[in-house]
């Protein structure tokens, strides 16, 4: 990392990761830490270590392990092994240098640490994100009428927001539906078809009325809402996870909840627009940190805040499984930022003082301003 | 500014900036400036100063109001009160470097130096763009039968554009119904059946025949046609605004008028590509320009100019309300174009006079061409 | 060109061009060689030197005609007329040093190299890519019942791709009906009805439901199967050249054949989606990459490669008809990776090892593997 004020203050800026999940405690294989890597699966003939974010890992995450940067795959997952998951994690998890976590449980094909392990593990403080198809899905499994299922799920979103230490929602309404949905609020005669439909047939939450009427519960609640778009797993259609595509029902519910719209790439310039018209609409480039690495971290940050207002952006890593990511996360944001920011000092586009504070500001003070953390009262200078 | 030959021709350079507003006459309070600031609104909490603009205003404006670098918003506002909204404008407007303004004179809440005071503001020539939404809705408030309106809209228009200094017209169909319209041209019988429609509803235009048919009455004025595309303020819908959208349009009336498409970003690359394949269809990245401020200026303007012809970009800074923004969209484009030049020239893939020439061109004589302006026939080399 | 080892190396090395087409054998006067220099057409008063690719001939293209760099069209026209259309295509072939020409043989509104004539002019081996629907239409113009063509065409691709020196098939869908299609395949009583429709009415092949089946019988083929995406002539909507929108159809197809998304530019990194969630389908920025030239080259493969795996990403030119977009093609291309790998070894944030193993990959033998090039299953790396 390039010397500075920039990155010394942005190095020792104690980060709010709004939005990840836990690590893996298990020992990983080869295979398990390889799919790990990659958003797709780990194909036959072809490493994800040959990859951004493999090249990424074995700069940025091998020192860690005490091997030297760019480490063959074979020694690093040698190494790894011998440390067994629980030290790999708490290294990793520590250097990411984040003292706040909000961590998504509600995706989670392994056995992961949640957030009270996370906290032992960082170090740090952790607060949680209730995904809301989740709950609908339990509702649905624990049996219930048709007619039943708006206040059913309503009353157990309610629920789960008032556990301690619940910071807000999320939905994945990028995968199941895509963004394109109809706006407004459905009616209740349309829950109740919708959901006569859905609970006969079973399954994930993919029907159209019973993801909107998710999102118009999240408005209900009043919490944070993390929406997902853009980049995710194959599971995603790109196309229909554009942000844009949320502008109708982000006016409808104009005043109401904070939205905080994920991952974004590559769709951070649609995102930042929103963000620049829409009262409480925010976005992070989360997720595509590691998957670009630090060496396009900057490029991508760069487009994200070419018209975003410094109030509006988040950092998160959306690490999922390996702890390096809540690692590698932390390190492309604090070192593209500080690059971007830096060469905008230079030429004398920024001053010294708005930089930090901008700095200061999306790597965590507007993440406790929107969540209501400690010191996102006060610390708003 | 770094130095070098092509930033020295540029700064010489009187622009054409062919599409802007005027600059408000009244003096503005806090709030009054910073809502001009934002292409949203002034949020409480959160300061439009704390944005890309913002930060650009305080360090490329400040200096003309004999204030520091970086100059803090209060500070600023307090000078900018100080000397008022006449010397203010006229300081700013001067120091655009701008020969010639088209100015649209149909979007206006503030009152706002017209033509006529913006050429004794700036000492510059100012001329007429009209906004066809503006002509239809002034034909439906002065009571028009359905039957009749087609002609009557017709007969406006064609008025409007023989006035003295017209020199094009313009459209928000983009607000209005989104650019994925039906391409054909609408019967006689389809306009007044939604001429009925529209004029027993009242309010702005946004009938999508009666769209269709403003955009093909366009072509038979014969007039230079700008159109609004991608970034806007809050009442766009951007994957709505995707100019790529009017292909189908384009092919239908290539060979007639001009069409320039406006502002782009983040479309600038499909801009480019219609650009680059139909022969009168032109582009700007006006309003990106100094709300991405002279940070980004040149890497927008480098993804506009990737395959855009040199014949077919203009400058726009499409500034509104803040004179600051009349200057601030001629230093983006300036600063960033002649960045992009030079870097090219240091690597020897473009040759200086070829430099020259593109900036040129770009800047002012392009513009010249379309609209037919003075020098426009004459100056071509 | 820049210094360094990776610039050398690719410098050095013997590229696969994975899809181009033949270069024009006869002498072109101004009219013939400029309107091959624009995707567009060659529109009066405005040269088409006058643009990225107009500036890169001149630049690049220039001293293998023994001119001075950044030679005047008119010089560089008087050259390449004395040297005659076999001279000039044997000098660019040859710069170009590509070993391996993958030619689509259907699209030549020109007489241009056949893939002998190629192998010829370029001292390197050829191979034949089949345009389907090239073969659909021929069958149709052989005459055929529409409850026949299903099969008729069948055979007609089976023969094709059984020639010798024929490697993969390409289509044009995104041309004849755009990529939004209905991802399912076609019952062959649809096909019928189809073809019914299509053969009463002639002309190109643009039914929806012929282009699905085409896609399938692509499948049944088991060949890599070319597809263009994205950026194009005045004939595509670029809208609907996405290659987001082929997702549900590659879900569908999943561990069949390799699907090669050809120049996706500005869709790269959509694109690199894809390939980085789907095993068998890979990308490359040809066509873009002479078009935007060595000065922007570097900035498009950047994006392509923020999340492409290393084995994804293939060289082609798509040059038609210049002999000069094959040797630009390639010079942009080594010239953009090499700087965005030289600039990633000087941050460390990759090793040069890495680098080259990228730089051979992507070059040539990522293009071996998937068409089973000689060389492709040796030389892994």
């Amino acid at each position: 990392m390039a010397a500075g004020p920039v990155h010394e203050r942005l190095a020792a800026l104690e980060l709010v990761d709004h939005h990840c999940h836990g690590a893996v405690t298990d020992d990983l294989d080869r295979a398990g830490f390889e799919s790990l890597l990659t958003e797709g699966e780990a194909w036959p003939g072809m490493s994800p270590f040959d990859s951004p974010v493999g090249v990424a890992v074995r700069r940025h995450c091998a020192p860690l392990l005490n091997l030297p940067r760019h480490t063959p795959p074979d020694v690093y997952l040698a190494r790894r092994a011998d440390l067994g998951a629980a030290e790999v994690n708490r290294r990793f998890l520590r250097a990411a240098g984040t003292g706040v976590f909000c961590v998504d449980t509600g995706y989670a094909p392994h056995r992961v640490t949640g957030p009270a392990e996370l906290t032992r593990a960082a170090d740090a403080t952790a607060y949680e994100v209730v995904r809301l198809e989740g709950i609908a899905e339990a509702v649905a499994a624990d049996g219930v009428e048709p007619d039943a299922y708006a206040r059913a799920f309503r009353t157990a979103a309610w629920e789960a927001v008032r556990r301690p230490g619940v910071v807000g929602v999320k939905s994945v309404a990028a995968y199941r539906t895509g963004l394109d949905l109809d706006p407004a609020r459905p009616s209740p005669a349309e829950v109740t078809a919708a959901a006569s439909r859905w609970l006969a047939r079973g399954g994930r939450l993919d029907e159209p009325v019973l993801v909107r009427h998710l999102l118009w519960t999240a408005v209900d609640l009043g919490r944070p809402l993390q929406l997902h778009t853009g980049f995710g797993d194959g599971d995603i259609r790109l196309h229909r996870a554009d942000p844009a595509l949320l502008t109708d029902w982000l006016r409808l519910i104009a005043g109401t909840i904070p939205v905080l719209l994920l991952h974004c790439w590559p769709y951070q310039r649609r995102a930042a627009y929103l963000s620049a018209v829409f009262e409480r609409v925010y976005l992070d480039v989360g997720l595509a940190l590691h998957h670009v690495g630090p060496a396009r971290a900057g490029a991508v940050l760069a487009e994200a805040l070419e018209i975003t207002p410094f109030r509006k952006l988040l950092y998160s890593s959306d690490a999922y499984g390996a702890a390096e990511f809540h690692h590698l996360g932390a390190l492309a944001f604090r070192q593209g930022l500080a690059d971007l920011l830096q060469e905008r000092l230079d030429a004398d586009e920024l001053s010294l003082p708005d930089a930090l504070r901008l700095a200061r500001w999306a790597g965590r003070d507007n993440a406790r301003r929107v969540y209501r953390l400690p010191g996102g009262l006060l610390d708003d200078g």
